[in-house]
């Protein structure tokens, strides 16, 4: 294997177990110590890739932000602009056990980027990217729509998303995926309106 | 000073420190040693009222909750049903200081919760009253609504609040207290119609 492909596979393992470690033990039991365990390695190869656990948290995070995107590229294109916005929005809600992990991580790491500058560039570079993927959606399906009131169109189905994501997983016997379906459907009709 | 009355301001005292701590310096550092520091006070006293971190932050959210439901309720009866709930969730928002920290306490809470089944249940708790809470108020802006079409006007709002309340207190310069006022706006006309 190149060495080149070798580093990016062992920094793929090293995230993976991170994004396990915190979905099932929550981030303060990410520890080098853990995660190194969790990955079945040593303590210095983690620490090799991740200076600090902000660094650990950062990456973990934009794994799952690929994840994501990668599922939601699929979507991009559909032929019909309402039904494309709903399945993106669909892949974005804990809707299955993959998804509730990346929820949780995005958790663990609001809880640390309200303290954190770093991880709250992360989070802005994100929602940018997010926010134009929604809007690029939006304009597909109101072509028409004055761009000055696009972000609030937009803030409505990306707070809205954030909101749902959040109170689901925390609370998932009480969100159904009919409950789910049922607000992206009322966001969607919200926004485009 | 009564012995019980004194107790509850000891806690509260406490309880505030634990909540400047967390908003100031993160989760993370909120560890008996630093709230005791802040509260000058001995550890010895901060472990008597709290026997854990989750009870310190357990006790933080409570506290939160409180101040945000006696800020809300002068708006509960107003003459105009639409106003009023615009009122409440404008409480609800980061749109001052006071209720920024309010914001980092709760990001800090959420992010522990996803791994903590006693928090998950606090969560539960406070969301059964804030729904109830907003349902209320849409039932005096749409009193022939049919109940099975509530929930997802509530879902809207209180979906639509946690996610601006996060992206606003992690993208502080982004949210303009005009964006959060549009924003609420449209979450209205989308749970109202």
């Amino acid at each position: 294997m190149p060495k080149v492909v070798d580093h990016e596979v062992r920094r793929a393992e090293l995230v993976a177990a991170t994004w396990q470690v915190i979905a099932a033990e929550g981030i303060d039991r990410a520890t080098v110590r853990r995660v190194a365990e969790a990955a079945g390695c040593t303590t210095g190869r983690v620490t090799h890739y991740f200076a600090s656990k902000e660094d650990m948290l950062a990456a973990a995070l934009r794994a799952v932000v690929r994840t994501a995107a990668a599922r939601m590229t699929a979507h991009l294109d559909g032929p019909d602009p309402r039904e494309a916005l709903g399945q993106v929005m669909h892949e974005a809600l804990p809707l299955d056990d993959a998804r509730r992990t990346e929820w949780l991580v995005w958790l663990a790491f609001w809880g640390r980027a309200a303290a954190d500058a770093r991880l709250r560039r992360e989070q802005e570079r994100h929602y940018a990217r997010w926010r134009a993927l929604l809007g690029d959606m939006l304009s597909r399906l109101r072509p028409d729509e004055p761009a000055g009131t696009r972000q609030a169109a937009v803030d409505i189905l990306a707070c809205g998303i954030d909101g749902l994501g959040l109170q689901a997983v925390l609370e998932p016997a009480a969100f159904s995926p009919r409950r789910l379906e049922r607000a992206i459907d009322a966001l969607i009709t919200a926004a485009a309106t």
